[in-house]
């Protein structure tokens, strides 16, 4: 039986970290032996443990320490290991695949942050080797990668850290994993306007990701509002909600219904084409601005502010407006671009963008996901990033009350 | 083949009626033949039918005459037949079984309203039989019948109304049967607060039927206030939502959590348990109000308002509350004294009481169910009453923006 | 007060046609006096009517005209009107937009059909006007449009067949709208496997539509089977089907878990990675499975029998696959190269590709959606073609029962 | 500032007690120093933890104190107080309320077995308490209590267990509490055949909590297979299940679809209500079978197989059946009768009788929640029992899947 020694560090009790590594461990087959272990006596203090990880054979030991390095146990050090990409858009044999979760590469002695951070991605190593202070690490998806570029190998000198406990006092704890419809949703929504006046008092930005239904249910008046009061810094969203948007604004409807009345309006399922007709013919939403043919509407705020939005193309669109990305890669892109500094995002009643944008962000940004479906939630939440808060509501209630909360003195 | 004529008068082709009993007709393998058709010049007429109903032999034709007299076609006029029960809670074999829509008897060349009319239940005949103008007809449920109660059997003589067909411009018309989310809630809750007006006027009474959601979502401050403003008649709830609201008088919590910060409080879980013993001690809720130890909350608006409540009974309470009626027929029965005169019922956030009222109500009430699960919804409008429309979602939302729009001047 | 008389012809009663049109009427401000009305005497006999629509300007008489034209109402006949498109993937002013039900346009005093027809489209013309006999009609999406195309514009000799009534007979017609989760399962997909037979038996496609949940829940399988016994035409599906389906065959595991045991696999979350970069790196799957590297599973299987399929890229993608296309507008126009021809559309837990579809199919074709939420079923068919089935289940159930149903001798 | 030391022992770590327990005295306000802690070194072994609990003062102390107590943190040791039951079903203050888990009280230097244990209970203590050899304590529901009952109060003297960690290669340990729909089913079916094997080669009972559906969807007739093979050793079941599968024994239908081919009966929706009316006059279903009205379906396995079940009513029942107990507090301790013995208990199908059922299970007992929507399965698990494993999908599948493994040779 082969074993090696690995140390882990930090919050790991109030984590649960160190009980997942010791399940971990067992799970795949191994066995432990805890070495030492240091609890902190006060909540201040970290913890640390070591613990010999024992298995049969070298492949399952290197399966194991791989696993529970991805919760923060880290083997003696060496240094990272790299390979060259064999072709374009293809990662080399190995490859080390990233969580969203802080990482940093050992190398020369000193641990390199990889930034930024992303899930599914390999770790691009640039700059001279020989000269450590001058090399830097990023997350890099596979299509973004070039023939011969260097990229992390193997687990060994990949440290993580854990996602820090939650702490038991803030009203966000008391969500958790939950999804439960069956609370008081004022106070949760009352608690995500403290925290992004939290992240715009930082410095940081607050990202805003929708689907149509918030056109569809009328909650779109309070998305323009908060977007002419400077709330939200980026919107990512796709043809459809821009689209409801504009036939609101051009015709009073989404998707044929009249948003002030709620009754289907003649020709209504067709305004929708004739907005998106209309834009066409403009060149462009910006365009449309401009030639005074769109006067109000999320959109319309947003160019007014200048607020920079993604939308991304998708298979059941009509047209589609002209400033929509059609190719999904080129859109990602555009929406990485977007994450650095990002503090809190709202995902809000849409399952695609959501998920899209879950697997871009780092574990370290505040998360929320509302729907009006629990399974939904649920879903972006077994996928998604594990930092993540789901609120089961409806988008109409969650805008309407968001926007009431921003809008007093804080 | 035999063959029998029927007749079908009313909005039947507006009311899609008559497409309903062609389509019948068919499925139960029979063939038609229509003899005589009038439809309406203009919305304000009705139309008529005469039918020529065709099948193989005498079972399947009284078969599909049974089916169609159930959706209005009236079979060549006889007088009803009845015969005695044969034991206590038990009908006579081949009993008529009720549907919820206006049902006429036959008898002594007159129609004979049922009064009332309830979905499931038998046809009591009542009054001199040489008499007709003293006779009299109700649905009743087979437990209170008694042996030898003259009871209506089989089709001939008894006559349904189809239900009217929705006001096409009516807003609740847009509604439908749809349960889609996507559609602006607010609309649709500044109609039932119209419709809620116009009871009112009408001297007709307001039903709602409510769960436990609705304090732990802290919608139970709106649900007093529109208590104490007079917009609740009658109030149908179980154990929880009598429980939770009196936990929350007594303790700040409901199901153990803080309701105005969301907070999980100490102790929290066995509050309303506390709760329960507290009632039982001080005898029952009115006592609790007038000992003073209840002075806030659904069931202190519902005492000093004198609104009559029924706290029905299940086998997952806890305690209960001496006001809980325990035997679930019993409970039935007290539902049922006060279904007359119920012009809108709003059936929130609870299955098993929406669908037990649902199964009481005549489908000329206007009933509306509000569930945050798309699901429940389908579920209560498959079993319950046709006439009803359902909102999916919270009833947070719901509560809070009905009771906004109610005190608003009308 | 202006008035236009028009006609309806067809199974306008048991379709519920002539009850929607007289609605529609008085919906949209008009009224109406039915001039002449003939009921079929028998099932086998259609039904006709006639008329007299009345508004108050002509503006609502045009709006009212093109509303229930859209359901078969018939103006006195002139000929189509077109206009020339004013930019490349602009429609003219006034366009008429498409529905997915049988359409013909009126020309030199024949009924041209508009085919394919496809819904949310213009209806381009090309041929030459002065020779009727070559004109043909086609609806064509916006983005195809060029410059100076004719396109119809305006009601005037447009008009549209009325879905046909349901065989009340037919199993399918007790699902209706239904997407009640309380039914037998196993008579439904019964009723579809005898309903694949009769599509192959007409020489017409299957189309499954699918999601990754098939990959996840082990149902690979029997999908599996069913193209390799020929069932399948042709698949659409996105990135991730086909990355869990390789990663199953080249892992075992699908997202990570061991799709035989369920347990999850250590590096598990990284294999559907490593699956992707082991395709990029052959080329593609059609190479993978050239180079022996990928010999089993649901691509594999498709590219054995030569089926077609289309992988429509996604925001959400990892990678994607060498395979995918990642433009949306480019994987919209290769689904509808593949639509002419087929009898029956399954669309099976996947929300984007199966309202995608469902944009693209023509009304006739036989449609279910299959889905473990019955909210996804909802929005499918609210968006959807009016004339989808729901089913909410397991995809994991109705694919094993499928393949089960299709392996019996018919 | 107040302390008191606390002693935690048991597997603390890998069951997330010690993290629980200190978040959970921070959430209360107050602060912590470990004073000792000591790590079992490999899986087998036990750790423990000494825990000095600092307060502001001694109400908050207690508070902290009682909470974490209902994790296993242990006081130094005092004799459990009780005090005298005030009235008939009324709880003396400050009541201990119990938990599900396995709780000891100190009596006499020794520590007493709650037996047997119930959450939402008080604890009777009887026997002679001069002798506590004589002593034994019970977990009594409020209702059963008499005047002058010595009851617990407050939390000294009382130690509960924590439940057990899961063993992380358990199959079912996959499941957590997670209620997604994407994964492999069979597999998780084909570990709760396994564990029922285990119950009853261990001499425990298997009990079955069934809604109707298990009838409408079909799947009665492998309910009725595996009652008739021994594996259900007791069900409890409602109005509803026992008279749609009478309907179905009768009839042929349920709820009025003919179960073999899925299409509505003629007079369908009444055969529920004859069924009824059938035992009713027949007196009862025992006497149905005896008088061979009765002759197939799950009510005739039980009865020939002499299957214990209790029919619990509800406010919504049509009838009911004679055998329905209509009072709900006599329909709980029948159930309660039931639970001693009992190894798994499968709740399937229903959220009334399965809330009610979490509510009476120990936490020892394996317990399954299956729905086909995953609101209500969460619903469940927010309720009951933490226990308990969710498994979202249909009724139909599970209970035809189980049957297959079951009939297999182990």
């Amino acid at each position: 039986m082969l074993s090696e020694t690995v140390t882990l560090d930090g919050h790991i009790v109030d984590s649960l970290t160190l009980s997942k590594v010791l399940d971990l461990i067992l799970l795949h087959g191994g066995a432990y032996e805890i070495v030492r272990v240091r609890i902190g006596a006060t909540r201040a203090d970290t913890s640390s443990a070591e613990i010999d990880v024992k298995a049969d054979d070298a492949a399952q030991l290197e399966r194991i320490l791989h696993v529970i390095g991805q919760h923060g146990a880290t083997r003696p050090t060496e240094a990272v290991r790299s390979a060259p990409a064999p072709a374009r858009g293809v990662f080399p044999d190995g490859f080390y695949a990233t969580t969203n979760l802080d990482t940093f590469v050992r190398f020369g002695g000193s641990w390199i942050p990889v930034e930024p951070i992303e899930m599914d991605c390999g770790i691009l190593l640039t700059g001279d080797p020989a000269d450590p202070a001058n090399l830097s690490a990023a997350a890099v998806p596979m299509h973004r990668i070039r023939k011969g570029d260097r990229v992390v190998v193997g687990d060994a000198g990949v440290r993580v850290v854990p996602l820090a406990p939650r702490d038991p006092t803030s009203l966000f704890s008391f969500m958790g994993s939950d999804v439960s419809t069956e609370r008081p949703k004022e106070i949760v929504i009352a608690a995500v306007a403290r925290r992004m006046r939290e992240v715009k008092a930082a410095g940081q930005k607050v990202l805003l990701v929708g689907g149509p239904a918030i056109v569809h249910t009328g909650a779109a008046r309070s998305l323009e509002s908060l977007i002419r009061a400077g709330w939200i810094d980026v919107l990512f969203a796709g043809n459809a909600l821009a689209t409801h948007d504009i036939e609101r604004a051009l015709f009073g409807t989404s998707l044929g219904v009249e948003v002030d009345t709620g009754a289907p309006a003649a020709h209504g399922h067709e305004h929708h084409l004739r907005a998106i007709n209309a834009i066409r013919m403009a060149g462009g939403i910006r365009q449309a601005v401009e030639q005074a043919l769109l006067t109000t509407g999320i959109m319309h705020a947003l160019i007014e502010r200048n607020v920079p939005f993604v939308l991304a193309g998708s298979i059941r669109d009509d047209g589609p407006l002209p400033d929509v990305i059609t190719d999904s890669v080129q859109a990602q892109d555009r929406m990485r671009d977007h994450i650095p500094g990002i503090g809190i995002a709202l995902l809000v009643a849409t399952t695609l963008h959501s998920v899209a944008t879950g697997n871009l962000l780092p574990a370290s940004v505040t998360t929320l996901c509302v729907d009006s479906d629990a399974d939904t939630v649920i879903k972006l939440m077994d996928r998604g990033s594990h930092q993540a808060f789901g609120l089961v509501t409806d988008c109409e209630f969650f805008m309407k009350e968001l926007a009431a909360r921003l809008e007093e003195a804080p």
